[in-house]
C-alpha cells in the first residue's frame, strides 16, 4: 500500500528521475465501471529491458497506494531505496530486464504524472477535484490495457503488484485471463476487511475534516496538510505491526530530530518516539502526495471485490488462466495472510493453478518492500 | 477503554442519573506526580451498599477512557445499558452490594463531574483547558486514595477495573499494597505498546488539528466535534477486533439511519455500514465528552508505565500484597491477552498471588464490557 517505506528517497514529484525516462501515453476516453466516460487519459510510465518481436516477453508491476512508476531506478539498481521494487528488477533479478520488457505506470487516479484529480479538467481549465468520478481498480487496469496495446505487447508474461497493486493484478488476471501468462497477487486479498475499509474510512476523514482541503478544491501547494499527516500517521501504523513497532520503537522517548506533528501543538509530556516517527512520516507524504488521490485511490481499494459484475465470487475467479501465486505476510493485519491463503485455495479448488508462500516477517503489510530476499525466494518459484 | 459501548444509553453529562445520587468530594491540593500542585479537585462518585462499622468492606470500581461514576443504576439493574458494568454490581452479583460497599468515581481528568480541563481554573475564572496540567493514573489513585479516607474506607476488599481502569487498579495495587486486599486488572497491560500509544496519538492529533479546537480554549459546547468524532471512529476500531467487525459488519451497504460524517462531506461511492456505525459513533460521542478531557486521560494511558519510580517494573511488581486477577482478552490487539498474561506471570513469578483467565471473546477490547458471563466467572474465582 505504501510504495515508498523511506522518506529520505521520494518518487514522483520531487524525484531525482530524468525526466526523459518517463514517458506517457494518453488515450482519448475510457468508460468508467461505475458509469460513464473520463477522458482524456493520460498515463505516466516506465520501461526496462527491451520488448520482443512477437511482443511477448512483457512484465507489468502494478504499484501501491503513495507509490509511482518508478519501481527501478537503472541508475542506482543496488541502492534498496532509490526506487520502490528495485533489488527485485534488473538484469539476473526475479524481473528480469535481460529477459523481460518490464513496464510501471502511475495508477489512474495518482499524482505521478497519470490523470488523477489534480490534473486539468478540460471541461474547466481548473483541476477536477472532487468532481473527479470514483474510479475502480477494474478502471485502472483497464487504461493499463490501453497502455500495453500501444506498446505492442500482445500477452503479459506476469503481473505483479502488492496491496492496491495485488488487487491490480488479481483483476488483471479475472478481467484479461487470456492477456496474462502468469500473475503474482502480494499482501492483497479478494476484498477488503469491514476493519481495513474503517481504518481507510478515518484517513479520509481527516483529510476532508481539515478546512484547508475546501471541498476537494484546495489550490496546488495549499491542500489539507494536517488532514493528510493524520491520514499518513494511521496508515503507517496499519502498514506495520505489533511487533515491529515494538522492535523498532518501544517506549523509547523522542531524543533527536524533533518533527512538527500535524496539529503544531505542544507535547502533553514526553514525546515518545513512535510519535517523533509518526509526524515525520506525515510531513514527508504531505510534500510528496496530492490529499484528492489519497482519497480516490483507498476508496478504490476499500470499494474492490474481485467478484463485482460476475454472477458471484467462484465465478470471477474460475475465470482465472494464469499461473498463479499468492504471497502472505505473517504479521500483516491489512491484509491478513489467512485471507491471502484462503484465496489462494480458492482459486485452487476452482480448477486454477494457484500457490501460496507467506512471508515470515515482523514487518507487517510493508514486508513486500523490505523482505528483499524471501520476495525474490518467493517470486522465482513463479517467474 | 470505552465505558459505554451503546450509545443509547449515555452516562454523565446527558445522563438520567438523579442529581443526588451523584456525590462529590474535594480535596484542597494534590501534589502530582509530573511536578507541582493542583487543587482544589473535586470527585464525582456513587456509592452502592453499606460500608461496615470497621470500614473494611468497600470495592473501589474504576472506570475506562470514556466513562463516569455511573457504573451501576441501582434504579434498572437489569438493564445491561443503564449503566457500565450494571450486570456485575448488585445483590447476588460479582459485586455484591449487600455485602459490599461499591464505590465508583469519575476520573481525575474527565468531564462527568470530577475535575478536569472543562473545570474552572481558580486563578482565571475560566476553563483550564490546555492549562490543565499532565495527571497520571497514580494522580488518579492518589485522588481516590483522598476520596475513600473521607468516606471512612480503612482498606479495600479489592479494585477493579479494564482497559485504563486496569491500569487504575493496578497501580492501586502497586502503590498501596497494604490498603488492596484484591485487584482486578481487565483488559490491561503494565504499559502501552508502541503500537497503541501511536493509535492513540492519530486520535488527539485529529482534535488537535481541529481549527475549533483553539489551542485548547473553546467555549464550552464548541469544541472541536469533527475531530473528537474522528478520534472515536479510531478509537472504536480499536476496541473491537477484525473478527467481530466481519461478524457484524462485514462489507454491507449503508442502509438506514444514515449519519453524518464528522468532515460532513457527500459519500465517495456506496457508503458501507461499518463507516455509518463509526460516524454513529463519533457524533455519539461528540454529545456526551469533552476533547480535551479525552486528551488528558488518553495521555496518561499511555504514560502509564507501572515500574515508573521504581528501580524497575520487577521492583514495582514485588510489591504487590493483594491477590490479583488479570483478565486478558483473546482478540483484544490494544492490550494484548498475551501482554496480560505475561503480566500475571511475572507478578507470580516474583512471588505474587496472580492469576489470569482469558476472555474467549470475538469482541475485542470492548470485551469487558460485553462478556457479561464470562466477566462474572472470572470476577468469582477471586472475590
Amino acid at each position: 500500500m505504501v510504495a515508498q517505506i523511506d522518506h529520505n528517497s521520494v518518487p514522483g514529484r520531487a524525484l531525482d528521475v530524468p525526466e526523459q525516462q518517463i514517458h506517457t501515453f494518453t488515450l482519448d476516453s475510457l468508460p468508467l465501471q461505475h458509469g460513464g466516460q473520463l477522458g482524456p487519459i493520460t498515463l505516466a510510465y516506465e520501461t526496462w529491458g527491451t520488448l520482443n518481436a512477437a511482443g511477448d516477453n512483457a512484465i507489468l508491476i502494478t504499484h501501491a497506494l503513495t507509490g509511482s512508476s518508478h519501481a527501478f531506478d537503472p541508475k542506482h539498481p543496488d541502492d534498496q531505496k532509490a526506487a520502490w521494487w528495485n533489488p527485485l528488477i534488473g538484469a539476473g533479478r526475479p524481473f528480469d530486464t535481460s529477459r523481460y520488457f518490464v513496464i510501471c505506470s502511475n495508477i489512474l487516479g495518482g499524482c505521478y504524472g497519470s490523470t488523477g484529480p489534480s490534473s486539468l479538467n478540460p471541461r474547466t481549465g481548473r483541476p477536477y477535484g472532487i468532481d473527479f468520478p470514483v474510479v475502480t481498480i477494474r478502471d485502472m487496469i483497464n487504461a493499463q490495457r490501453k497502455l500495453i496495446e500501444h506498446l505492442g505487447v500482445s500477452r503479459l508474461v506476469m503481473v505483479a503488484g502488492g496491496s492496491i497493486g495485488g488487487q491490480q493484478a488479481l483483476e488483471w488476471a479475472v478481467a484479461y485471463p487470456e492477456l496474462v501468462q502468469k500473475v503474482a497477487v502480494v499482501a492483497a486479498t479478494a476484498r477488503l476487511t469491514a476493519q481495513a475499509v474503517a481504518f481507510s474510512e478515518v484517513q479520509r476523514q481527516a483529510i476532508m475534516a481539515d478546512p484547508l482541503w475546501r471541498g476537494g478544491n484546495y489550490p496546488p501547494g495549499e491542500g489539507p496538510a494536517a488532514g493528510l499527516a493524520i491520514a499518513r500517521m494511521l496508515a503507517m501504523i496499519t502498514y506495520q505491526s505489533e511487533e515491529s513497532m515494538e522492535m523498532r520503537f518501544a517506549r523509547q522517548p523522542a531524543t533527536h530530530l524533533k518533527a512538527s506533528s500535524p496539529s503544531g501543538m505542544a507535547d502533553l509530556g514526553t514525546r515518545f518516539d513512535v510519535e517523533n516517527y509518526l509526524y515525520y512520516q506525515g510531513n514527508a507524504l504531505v510534500r510528496r502526495f496530492d490529499a484528492n488521490s489519497y482519497l480516490y485511490i483507498s476508496r478504490a481499494m476499500d470499494l474492490y471485490d474481485v467478484g463485482d459484475g460476475y454472477p458471484s465470487m467462484e465465478a470471477a475467479l474460475r475465470r482465472l488462466r494464469s499461473k498463479a501465486l499468492f504471497i502472505g505476510i505473517r504479521s500483516d493485519f491489512l491484509f491478513p495472510a489467512a485471507h491471502v491463503r484462503w484465496l489462494a485455495e480458492r482459486v485452487r479448488t476452482l480448477g486454477g493453478d494457484a500457490s501460496y508462500v507467506e512471508l515470515d516477517s515482523p514487518h507487517g503489510h510493508d514486508a513486500f518492500l523490505k523482505e528483499w530476499k524471501q520476495m525474490a525466494d518467493a517470486l522465482r518459484t513463479i517467474i
